[in-house]
């Protein structure tokens, strides 16, 4: 991977950041955040500026360049990648390292007094607008609002925005209606008193309408924004989308069926005059719901009296908890998907030997045998396919230039998932197509003894998932070990792979509890740069646990998998595992065997119900 | 226990919220906090405002009054005691429930619109005040500082202000002298290019002056605020105190050695004047440092341009951290409290079938024991001696009408510990006397595996304590059980028995990483309402870890445990156990035998010493 060069960007950057075009006064810094208008992880390619202007592609990072230099941050998962992505411009901030300072604390050291910082308010959120404004106000400097987007006018062949056809979503895949989750986040509203509420998060807006799209990669998801009152609907969406009959009938355009369920259209575009106009006509005492992670140019039209931010809104946490349809969805999405995998692994068992196997190949390969799988869609994120040292960047996505070939030397890792119309999947498994080092085992132990420590965790209703993190390092920290990311996130139900407002890491305090019916992934890891990676994920279900005793009658939650893809055993070393540790490969293996043996033998796929059947025998 | 009757003083209080002698405009709620002007945990008698008013005496609570209500809200230790103490006019508001309201919540949801909600701004933190405020002007409301405090207004036999003798310490005790420590402090302050800093917390400028005090009980220290500059330092403190020709030359009242080392000594009350004078004084950039904690009066003090407000003062961390001085002396207070305990577990066991030994007369007993060792001051917190269903009320102090007969039918929790010249103890031990019930040893050993989880666990450097309290209840949970306290908190070295900036609780996301050298609790419990109470307790120092691997060369850390008393076989069901577990028991045991029965031995107390080695038999 050779860094992207980037002294004519930053040059024309840097001139931008002095154009009296675009700014009444020079800025000194600029901060060119990684999401877009609506704070979203995964982003279109017209929204990925940050990639633009230093190289790193990776999901999460900001980059700020001031006169004199130019610094990303991101986290653990990217310390490799961005170190090769970026070009000796570019100064790589490694968050989480005591040494590396924050963001504010890094410009108060290098600016000149009195600086401004530029940003597109657009594209930061509100509340990250505040505390940068607040630690530069403090050391003298302030935050400044740049209008028009500086990398759109250095960026000559920026992508249009996308404007893809709509799904529509029926009963049998989302349980409920539009209509009524409208009434039930209605029904929220009405009992904080809230007259409106501002949806800006697009899997929000896809999951409260039963409408999915493909303007970004991975997330099926659309642009648009929301409004919705206690009698009003209102729609932001590009207005061509919507010419479509089955949307129209599905949205009942035409027809509505209640006067308070009628949704008005409005262009994409006009969300902010619409919005003031709204505001304007707010009675004195009217509360408007808006996300803290909502744009700051958005939050800021609301009058700060009507005005009441929330850190997570009603309809992520209702998506949060999957009711009994999208439950049974989200089962069937990951049986297809681990009979897709049992056949990758048996075709890689056959194919490696012969030394053609590439992890390129081994990423498409696993795509076409999924896009064979009953109401698939596409991928949910970019296959990590790596092989070796590979596996060490933790977010790797194999690349001609990096790609290798699998051996019967190295340990392979692949972290791969699709969308399909009933669920969305997103399983790694690490495994050894020769003989692992014992050095290998005994670490690819510790990770699975992790796995299980969170999969077979019993915890009181009302726990918060970063509590489990801890679990999942045990046995890692007795050894000396340990990885740098987070344990688990939320998974969305053909949504977002990554969703919130619950996950399981060491890094966040302010997830919402654990609730039955909630889905997040279990998926520890260990890298050693330059070697290899290992990581176990499983997706798994929050459901309530029988317990001996039930202290003051709060009740007990675990996990159950959803994910039923083998765990290698010729990578586990069990004279490491526990009795219970043991008990639980081989249940889990047991439950692979049954549920997605009958699909296999029913899709008539013979080879994978043998590597099934090899792979699951259990452990003495 | 009867509750405080207390409608006459609701009555006068709510009167004086209305009395123009006081305020100019009525007030419709006051907030009595817990607090004093340091925000103290314990606090002297003249500071117990908020027992005053409602009865509940327990170490934690907020109370406020309105018109028509009165609430109390505490944490989960003291509902039990909170719901005794009062009488009908109070509401308990068990906080970390779900359906509890917050404060502001609270007042907000009961409040007339418009409301003025007065408190005394020297009692309530600055941290505290804003929260309070913007959640109350959000909701049209308005938070108030009442100069003076309406509960002394109607407390007519009020205790004056406590004065003790100060004790100086000696290099022996403290590692190093005050001038270095204060030496150190400015080195922080230059780094931070800070000027002045106020030192608010008693535990704090005692730790930093090497003086203590008796003016709160079990609290080592004295009532002073003190100034720091890069070369001033002001003491404000009862000048009296000052007359002590040991103090004087401890602190080169006469003869400062350098002219930056001297002590300019103010009465305690100038803190607020003079702090003024020192605000006006400062130059355009010059900035001051103060805690969080502080008062909301002081740090109203200083203009928002030079306030420099932290969550934890450099004090609060460098005492946090013990020197080699204060690690070898709190070993050394240990091991003599260890002896004390073996005579008095020595002593029950003779004395208990007599049927005369009471909860109290055990907590006489156990400080009789203590005040023989060598450099005893005192009790660290008042002795929770308590039998059977006392033993579920996780703050129990017995009290003559609550006050239990031991007997061989019922579990014994003993929470107890002293101040010692050199160092602080707290220990917890539950033991029983006669047969315990399958149940309460298989609930037992789900605490002490909780206990050993966190003793033995082993965490990368950099760690923070929050993080391992999920080991401690895992399991517990397993069974369905739990507790409702954290599992553990920092102790001071001849100072309070609590401390931060580190501890062990779920509670907090804010707590500085743990270090080797800093010493905290490590005690889960679990709380049988009705039955009894179980906790195991011991003081535990942060010490490196030797692992096999070093992962990116962070080290590693785990706990050595100071408390040296062994922990009872009988309530053990060592069916339950790991062998990791078991191991640790009869390793713990062996280092009882060896450490404590040396001194045993050379103190010449034979009885204690038989228990003793009964006692730490190894388990098979």
């Amino acid at each position: 991977m050779s860094p992207k060069i980037t002294v004519e960007l930053l040059r024309q950057l840097r001139q931008a950041m002095k154009n009296s075009k675009y700014i009444t006064e020079p800025i000194q810094a600029y901060i060119i955040p990684s999401g877009d208008a609506h704070q979203s992880e995964y982003i279109a390619p017209c929204d990925c500026r940050r990639e633009f202007i230093c190289g790193f592609n990776g999901s999460a990072g900001t980059a700020i360049v001031t006169e004199q230099h130019a610094a990303l941050w991101t986290d653990g998962r990217y310390f490799l990648q961005a170190s090769q992505q970026m070009d000796n411009n570019w100064t790589l901030m490694k968050m989480g390292l005591k040494e590396t300072p924050s963001q504010e604390d890094w410009l108060v050291s290098i600016l000149p007094e009195n600086s401004k910082v530029g940003v597109d308010p657009w594209i930061i959120a509100a509340d990250q607008w505040k505390n940068m404004s607040k630690a530069l106000s403090s050391a003298g400097h302030s935050l400044v609002a740049v209008q028009d987007n500086l990398i759109d006018t250095i960026w000559e062949d920026r992508p249009a925005p996308p404007s893809t056809k709509l799904i529509t979503l029926g009963l049998k895949y989302t349980g409920l209606t539009w209509q009524d989750k409208v009434t039930a986040l209605r029904g929220k509203m009405a009992e904080r008193k809230i007259s409106w509420f501002v949806v800006t998060a697009l899997d929000e807006i896809a999951w409260l309408f039963n409408l999915r799209g493909s303007d970004i990669e991975y997330n099926p998801v659309f642009f648009a924004y929301a409004i919705i009152g206690i009698s009003n609907i209102k729609l932001f969406v590009d207005s061509k989308r919507l010419l479509d009959p089955a949307v129209q009938e599905h949205l009942e355009l035409d027809s509505p069926s209640k006067p308070e369920l009628t949704i008005q259209c409005f262009p994409y575009e006009s969300v902010y005059t619409e919005l003031q106009a709204v505001c304007a006509a707010l009675a004195p005492k009217e509360k408007m719901w808006i996300c803290d992670k909502a744009s700051c140019a958005l939050t800021q039209v609301i009058p700060k009296s009507h005005r009441s931010v929330i850190p997570y809104t009603p309809l992520c946490l209702a998506k949060a908890v999957k009711n009994p349809t999208e439950i049974q969805a989200m089962k069937m999405a990951h049986i297809k998907d681990a009979v897709a995998l049992c056949e990758l692994f048996a075709w890689l068992e056959k194919e490696i030997p012969k030394g053609t196997v590439t992890e390129i190949s081994v990423a498409d390969k696993a795509e076409e045998l999924r896009s064979q799988q009953r109401d698939f869609v596409g991928l949910s994120f970019p296959t990590i396919s790596s092989v070796g040292p590979n596996g060490a960047i933790i977010h790797y996505r194999p690349l001609p230039e990096t790609n290798r070939t699998l051996s019967l030397n190295e340990v392979y890792l692949i972290d791969s998932g699709a969308q399909y119309l009933d669920g969305t999947t997103d399983v790694t498994r690490t495994v050894h197509f020769g003989t692992p080092t014992d050095y290998e085992k005994e670490c690819f132990t510790y990770v699975l003894k992790g796995h299980i420590a969170v999969s077979a965790a019993v915890f009181p209703n009302g726990t918060k998932g970063h509590l489990l993190d801890s679990f999942a390092r045990a046995a890692l920290w007795d050894s000396g070990l340990d990885y740098l990311h987070g344990t688990g996130h939320g998974v969305g139900c053909f949504l977002n792979v990554h969703e919130g407002p619950c996950g399981i890491s060491y890094k966040t305090f302010a997830d919402e509890p654990l609730e039955a019916g909630m889905i997040v992934s279990d998926e520890p890891g260990y890298y050693e740069d330059g070697s290899f990676g290992i990581r176990i994920e499983n997706v798994v279900l929050v459901i309530p646990a029988k317990t001996k005793y039930n202290y003051r009658n709060r009740g007990s939650l675990t996990f159950e998998p959803l994910t039923l893809v083998p765990i290698q055993l010729k990578m586990i070393n069990t004279d490491l595992l526990t009795q219970k540790e043991h008990d639980w490969v081989n249940d889990y293996h047991k439950k692979c065997r049954e549920t997605i043996g009958a699909e296999l033998e029913r899709q008539g796929r013979k080879e994978a119900l043998d590597w099934l059947i090899r792979e699951t025998q259990p452990i003495v």
